[in-house]
C-alpha cells in the first residue's frame, strides 16, 4: 500500500473553514474532484468523537480507495485503522510513532527547515508535508519555507514531499515543477462554495 | 504487574491547581508521601510536551516502583512505556483501548452510572473510577454518584473501585468502609501547602 500513494492532491480538514454542512460532506465532495489523500486534523473535539468521526470518515475513504491520514493522535490513527498518521514538530516524535505503528503504516512528518526534514527521514518518515510555503490563516505560527530551501530539502532526502500552507489555484502548478509529489490544502478545497469543483481544478492545474 | 496493583491512594495530577513549580515535584512529594499509583492527566498542553513529561514523571514512578497511569492518550501511555491509561466516557471506548494496549497494560474507565460500570468490565477495564462522590471544582461537569449507587456498583462488578470527586482528610476512611479499592485525590494533596504531608495523612487515615 505505501508505495502506491499518490499525494497529488492531499485534503487537509479543517472544521472552522469548511462550507459543508458537515465534515463527511466536506471530505465526500473533495474526493468527488479528485482528492488523492485525506488528512483528518482536529484539536477541538473529545477523543470519543474524534474517534467516530474517524470511523465514519474511513467508511468513505475506504468507498473511494483513498488513504485516510489522521493529524497527531496515533491511538486514533491506530482505533480507526487509518492508513496513516501525520505528526508536526509538536507531536510524538517520529521514532516514538514509528516504534507504535509498525512499518506498514503510513507515518508523515511536518517539517520547516532541512534539519527537521532529514531527521525525519531518518527517524522513519514516508513523507513530508513541507511547509509553510505561503503566510496563511490557518497555521498562523508556522515558519515560513522559501523555493530555495524546498529545493534544498528536495536534493537532500529521498521520500516524497507534499507542499503546504497556501497552495491554492494560482500556485499549486509551480510547486509541481518545483519538484513537490503532492500539494496539501485546506482552505482553497474545504472552504470553497463549490468543494468538489474546486478540488477537480486545483488536480487538473497540478496535472498541467 | 497488574495483579499486584494497590489503588490504595491514587495521585490525578493537575498543573492547574498544585502548589509545587512542577509537576515532577507535585508528584515526587505524593509519593513520598506514600501515593501508590500516579495518573498524568493534561489536557492543555502539546501531544510533545506530554510525552516529554511522561518520560520525566516515569522515570519518578519507577523509582518508587509506582505505576504510571496516563489519562485519555493511549499512544502517549504506549510511547512513554507506562503502565496503563485511564479513559472517560469521552475517550476512546474501553473496548478500543484494550485492543490497542493488550492485555498486560492497566486500562482503567470511569464511570458513574450501573450501566457504565458494567459495560466497561465486560469491556475489559481492569478497574474503574467511581464518581463523582461529591461535587468539585476540578471537574464541574461529572455526575455525582450517591453511595447507594456506589453500593449498587459494588456489586455487580469484580473489578477494582477507585472513588473519585471530593476525596479528602474528612471523607476518605468513609469510601473505604464502603468497600472502595482505592481513593483518587487530586486537590487534597496536589494543591496542599505539604504535599508529601497532606499524602501521608490520607494514606493513614484511608488505612484506619
Amino acid at each position: 500500500m505505501k508505495k502506491s500513494i499518490d499525494y497529488s492532491l492531499y485534503l487537509c480538514t479543517d472544521r472552522g473553514l469548511m462550507t459543508s454542512p458537515t465534515i463527511e460532506q466536506s471530505v465526500e465532495l473533495a474526493l468527488l474532484g479528485g482528492a488523492s489523500v485525506v488528512q483528518l486534523r482536529e484539536k477541538d473535539c473529545s477523543s470519543r468523537e474524534f474517534y467516530e468521526l474517524g470511523l465514519r470518515v474511513r467508511a468513505i475513504t475506504d468507498r473511494f480507495g483513498v488513504p485516510l491520514i489522521v493529524n497527531d493522535r496515533v491511538d486514533i490513527a491506530l482505533a480507526v485503522g487509518a492508513a496513516g498518521v501525520h505528526v508536526g514538530q509538536g507531536d510524538l516524535p517520529c521514532r516514538a510513532v514509528r516504534a507504535l505503528v509498525g512499518e506498514d503504516c503510513i507515518v508523515g512528518v511536518s517539517a520547516s527547515t532541512l534539519e527537521q526534514a532529514i531527521e525525519a527521514e531518518r527517524d522513519g518518515a514516508d513523507y513530508l508535508g513541507i511547509g509553510a510555503m505561503n503566510a496563511t490563516a490557518t497555521k498562523t505560527d508556522a515558519a515560513l519555507v522559501t523555493p530555495e530551501q524546498f529545493e534544498e530539502i528536495r536534493r537532500a532526502v529521498h521520500i516524497p514531499l507534499v507542499v503546504i500552507g497556501g497552495v491554492n489555484a494560482s500556485n499549486i502548478a509551480q510547486y509541481r515543477r518545483m519538484g513537490a509529489d503532492g500539494a496539501a490544502v485546506v482552505s482553497a478545497i474545504v472552504a470553497q462554495p463549490d468543494v468538489e469543483a474546486a478540488a477537480r481544478e486545483l488536480l487538473t492545474l497540478w496535472r498541467g
